[in-house]
């Protein structure tokens, strides 16, 4: 009868659970990423960081390098809901308001970690197209949310949605570097009325 | 008589050497450090990469990080050349058309360096005001153009020249992050057309 009941409990039980433990590797490993760098997130400081034995850590994630684009992919998920309702410069204004991070954007110290792996992510191909792959989301995102507003007049009509896209990733990966390289960002908010009033349509355009 | 011939032509033979000297580290390191990364560039490989002792490098530049440095200055030098004469959205086109650096533009690998020194940048003030005091006069220069295409009525006069340096700036760091992860840059002319567009007054504009 016990062991039937534990049959019928265990599944779901065990999965809120991998969930829960899922959270707390994903949680730990980003600060110890952000404090110590790529390489410096050595297995002991991740096991710190997490409270977990690597046993744990890697049961969830098959190595470092997974567990790096795993929060990548976090990333890109919170970023694309903020995007889907407020659109791509408020992810930046949200990186401007709050550079430590915390609710939908993540903090400037966890994102220099980005630029510290590119080296890696310009001679590794593979590394690189698994990254694409984990911030496609963001990309998508953006896209779309350009798409409604273009159907709703919001959008200048001379300029196509994929370079619009483009061009505002490109304005992002710009204050990740500005902002991971500690450099100052309190002038920037006129910089991102500009960069939004350039994919907006002219008032009174040509 | 020789005495005094030798005191005589000593100091301008000696700093035709002295430069000549400078210029054979600079190009070295900038190539072993595109190679290795800062880190990965050791006294060793400098000495490799410059065809000289570290007695003679370290002659020239107190240490590696005055040498990163001369570098960054260097880069900056350069590409305020190009600005003073075509502006930054220029510069920016040169990178995309020679990622592999050349002519006026440093090359991506070498631009990735200056990535994995985001850390050092964010954590160490002291070193972050040396860098910002050597890419000054880039920006120096992308604001004198501005100016310059102010009063000639080129552009857009409802936002402020420094915003539309800080923008233009902003742009660049994107772009270097972009090419320095080896992301795919063949899309980027039309997103630069935009950007050359938004800080240019408009056609018929309000």
């Amino acid at each position: 009868m016990l062991a039937s009941c534990d049959d019928q409990f265990m599944p779901r039980v065990s999965s809120d659970h991998l969930r829960a433990r899922r959270r707390q590797i994903l949680d730990g490993s980003r600060a110890c990423f952000a404090r110590y760098g790529y390489e410096g997130a050595t297995v002991r400081r991740l096991e710190e960081a997490t409270g977990l034995s690597r046993g744990a850590i890697f049961h969830h994630f098959k190595d470092k390098e997974s567990l790096f684009l795993a929060l990548a992919e976090d990333d890109a998920g919170r970023m694309a809901d903020v995007v889907a309702e407020q659109g791509l410069v408020q992810v930046m204004r949200d990186l401007l308001s709050d550079p430590h991070g915390g609710g939908s954007v993540p903090g400037a110290d966890w994102l220099g970690t980005r630029l510290e792996v590119s080296r890696r992510l310009r001679t590794d191909a593979e590394f690189r197209s698994r990254w694409a792959q984990r911030s496609e989301q963001l990309t998508a995102a953006t896209r779309e949310r350009l798409k409604r507003q273009h159907r709703s007049g919001n959008l200048r009509d001379d300029v196509d949605v994929d370079v619009l896209t483009s061009y505002l990733e490109l304005v992002l990966e710009g204050l990740v570097s500005h902002l991971a390289m500690g450099f100052p960002a309190d002038d920037m908010d006129p910089v991102l009325d500009l960069v939004e009033e350039s994919v907006r349509r002219h008032r009174g355009g040509v």
